[in-house]
């Protein structure tokens, strides 16, 4: 029997999201049913809803979600009905292919199975996030959250935790590592917090005066205001990997002359053309490089939630009514947000 | 008493080169004095030639040197009159930033001293290259060449040979790994021989039709015509490491989708805007990356030569006369040269 479902959704691109009625799947044997309880509200919630990103309508945003397990498959091993669970960006992926067997199910050769704007892969069915009272997921994807962390304040490491956890532990980030952050906002303060954590010393690049004093409590070291040019020349040549989290394109010539040899810019916002372009030369002449990254994997994304729980490391969130997502959109879309919306799902008990 | 030479110089942008008299320093304690027998034509002489880079002339070409030791200073340990001397890009560098003290003099804080077009950092003499009859370098950056190379033969290792050994190195190219080569020229049958000879399957790209069979002798397994759709597409997501040679701006995009995840395309021949620019998709949907990388060290170009003592590796040359050197930087940039000149400096004798 399909489980009943409620939501917001967008029903066409630059559409206000409203109340959405839809199915569930019926629990497979390795599936959890768990009512969401928080759930963050990413910047590529933002590119859907927006249509900046390919999307198919209706869609129920939400992939940084937490909850309680209401019922389990008859296989389902890993947890019982009344875990806290958490779900991020993925919830199913081949399971075979070689990034699969290395627990790189984001770079999964088929194509891994995204929590919303996507089709399942054994049935097709659409499926839809978190912005919603339930959710229906193999116990292969689904994240146990450390007993003492804040629900409401862990839903984000669901997607901005891990996004940016992954490429701090990949480019070998520890003690004495200087690391660059470009943006900040819900990537943005996550990465400062996990490279202040992991030892390195932390610039934020930001566009924002006003926002020196946030950082600096984040766990910054330094604050440069990305568009003065003499703050951008001072520390040319100095850090080791930029993890650069704007959502659109902009120029990056100024930040790869911060890197200094075989210094490292990681992009996790940009997924459009790199305009203006750049010029090799910082590359060549420093063995500079430019590289991507995508969440993380499952085992990864479980990592970094121990690591919060060992580090009390949480993200710093405003609380929402399921009502306010449109205004939070607007917001968003002004960097003012300190530093992630979240979701109080309890208020969408309130529509009849 | 400073040292008399003749060599080859263009005296402004796009000039023929010709006979040019200058003088060389006065031996310093650590300066060795060699007679040039052979220098190889490297595509960066022809960009100062026709002033693509920066350039001041009168400009003497010439980086891959080798020689004849004459004459040593009265510190100098490990050449003695009589041995054989090898020079490549570098002839100095500031020796005590961490760069140098890392051996990657290459990327000296304070800028290393070029083989030429640059000045000598002690006394701001303009420095000029290997298309003359003799040269004078401070021991620490002269290289042995291994007792059973053709000396002809080594020259272009000393650019050639280590830009492309050195990222193969970086990067781990090993047993097993998968490498692409863009470009069949002076670096690209380099890199085709390196990556061969560290164990890995090679793919060459190539615009040139007809370079074929010369690619699989040289090591290559496959060869893909990179303005072949249909050929690009069937190596998709394959590649663990490119090294692309080509000297002018070129599209990347099509090679970018030859990476697998993790993948590394490393620009060593182009020193100019990326351009069409390059969508950053592939980078974040598959955790690669665009690098360059910058020749290689001075104990890398050791080990480099040391290496192709042991595996017999040197280049396939067409050997010329000084009195050539214009009509082949003529037939290099049609691409017409198997698969790199090297000027036999005993031609310059007959000029008087
Ligand atoms: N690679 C992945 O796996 C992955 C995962 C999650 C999200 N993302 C992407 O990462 C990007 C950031 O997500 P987020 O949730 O951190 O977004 P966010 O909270 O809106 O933060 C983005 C920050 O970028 C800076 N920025 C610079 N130029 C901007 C502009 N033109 N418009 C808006 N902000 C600008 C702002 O910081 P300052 O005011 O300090 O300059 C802003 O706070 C989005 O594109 C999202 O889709 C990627
Ligand atoms: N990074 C460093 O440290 C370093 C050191 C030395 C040289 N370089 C640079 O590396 C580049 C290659 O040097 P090289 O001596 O190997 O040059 P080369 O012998 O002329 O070979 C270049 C090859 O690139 C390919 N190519 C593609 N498009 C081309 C175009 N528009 N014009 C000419 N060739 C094109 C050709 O191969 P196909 O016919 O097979 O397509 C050609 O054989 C130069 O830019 C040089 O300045 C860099
Ligand atoms: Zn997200
Ligand atoms: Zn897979
Ligand atoms: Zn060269
Ligand atoms: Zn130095």
């Amino acid at each position: 029997m399909p489980i009943f479902s409620r939501g917001y959704a967008a029903r066409a691109a630059n559409q206000p999201l409203s109340l959405f009625s839809f199915e569930r799947r019926d629990l497979r044997d390795d599936d959890i049913e768990f009512d969401v309880l928080y759930c963050g509200v990413c910047h590529s919630d933002y590119h859907h809803v927006t249509g900046d990103w390919k999307t198919n309508y209706p869609c129920v945003p939400g992939h940084e979600i937490v909850g309680i397990v209401k019922n389990i498959g008859s296989k389902v091993t890993r947890f019982a009905i009344g875990d806290k669970v958490a779900v991020g960006c993925m919830v199913d992926s081949c399971r075979h292919c070689q990034p699969c067997l290395n627990q790189l199910q984001q770079y999964c050769e088929e194509g891994s199975t995204l929590t919303y704007n996507d089709t399942d892969r054994i049935d097709d069915r659409p499926m839809f996030g978190g912005y919603s009272d339930n959710m229906v997921v193999s116990e292969a994807f689904a994240l146990r959250v450390p007993a003492n962390l804040d629900l409401a304040a862990a839903a984000p490491l669901l997607c901005a935790g891990i996004t940016t956890y992954s490429p701090l532990r990949h480019w070998n980030v520890g003690k004495g590592s200087k690391v660059g952050v470009v943006g900040l906002g819900g990537l943005g303060h996550m990465a400062i917090k996990f490279a202040h954590a992991m030892g390195a010393e932390v610039t934020l690049f930001t566009r924002s005066p006003g926002k020196e004093q946030d950082a600096l409590k984040l766990g910054a070291d330094h604050v440069v205001i990305s568009t003065d040019k003499q703050q951008m020349s001072a520390i040319a040549n100095t850090l080791d990997v930029i993890i650069d989290t704007v959502p659109y394109s902009h120029d990056l010539q100024g930040y790869l002359r911060t890197l200094g040899i075989d210094g490292h810019l990681v992009l996790v916002g940009l997924i459009d053309k790199i305009e203006p372009t750049i010029h090799s030369a910082p590359l060549v002449l420093g063995r500079r490089s430019i590289a991507g990254s995508l969440i993380g994997g499952i085992e990864e994304t479980q990592e970094m939630l121990d690591f919060c729980g060992q580090h009390n490391i949480v993200s710093d969130i405003e609380l929402i009514a399921i009502q306010d997502i449109n205004q939070a959109f607007e917001r968003m879309s002004r960097s003012d947000v300190k530093y992630r919306f979240v979701i109080d799902m309890s208020s969408l008990k309130k529509e009849s």
